[in-house]
């Protein structure tokens, strides 16, 4: 499915480069098989370094720190099933939809791709999968997409858009 | 749900305008009334009209207008269930996916917002309703995002994200 043949915007799938952040414990051993290593960009590699660190923040029940992958604006979106309007809101939405650290689970990004638009814009793409207990509502799978902003704290998400 | 007080960013809810775009006929006098009209910014209006013109174009069966929302790059993307990627690939499984005039229904989009992340880049988001014979399929319904880049051209979508 994955096709790389055409990489003029000097896109990359990082798969295997997200195993290497992620580490050698990381569930993405068949993906790093599939994706050979390609030469990630600095910028590549500090978005992806974002998203993951939101990774660990979730899976240490750590909202605070999760929730830092975000740009602190009143603008900044997520887009679910509705619209989720300004970090605050964001956070708080957060809060309320995972009220336990059971509720949390375990998540797992995989199949993250980052696209660069411009030096301080890109989208990165990508699957969870959140692993959680029938009882807490069970797992759960999707895809997401986010618009990334280099800001003078380094890149954060201004639109998620989670599915 | 539609919060309009934080616009430092100078995004709008272009609801209203888009009903003024689409005409009197279209089927948002209830968004008009929830929505009075702001005032829009000339990157928000050419950015709407890209967006209207693929929905005129998809209830004219006329595919190859349809794309032209798209850039015409190897580049583009478009994710759903999985990810298409370039312009042509793109075109491809749309043509594949609706074989039929019958089968492409008719298509109304709805709560437009246009976000303008520089004066290159903006995300366009909304929700569409795909009106079809359940022999078709039957009705969809979703959401969308777009990022959208200023071209030579004008405005293109070079990411898509419908669910």
């Amino acid at each position: 499915m994955q096709r790389r043949g055409s990489q003029s915007k000097s896109w990359i799938i990082v798969a295997a480069l997200t195993c290497l952040l992620a580490g050698p414990t990381s569930a993405c051993a068949q993906d790093q098989q599939d994706n050979p290593l390609h030469t990630a960009t600095r910028l590549e590699l500090d978005v992806v370094k974002v998203v993951l660190a939101q990774e660990k923040a979730w899976n240490a029940g750590d909202f605070d720190e999760y929730i830092k992958g975000y740009k602190n604006s009143p603008d900044t979106l997520f887009m679910a099933t509705h619209i989720t309007r300004g970090y605050a809101q964001i956070l708080d939405d957060y809060k309320k939809n995972f009220t336990t650290r059971a509720s949390m689970g375990t998540l797992t990004y995989s199949e993250l791709e980052v696209h660069p638009l411009n030096d301080i814009y890109a989208v990165c793409l990508g699957k969870y999968h959140l692993d959680r207990s029938k009882k807490e509502g069970g797992p759960a799978d999707g895809t997401f997409s986010l618009v990334m902003e280099k800001t003078s704290d380094g890149w954060r998400i201004v639109f998620d858009h989670t599915t």
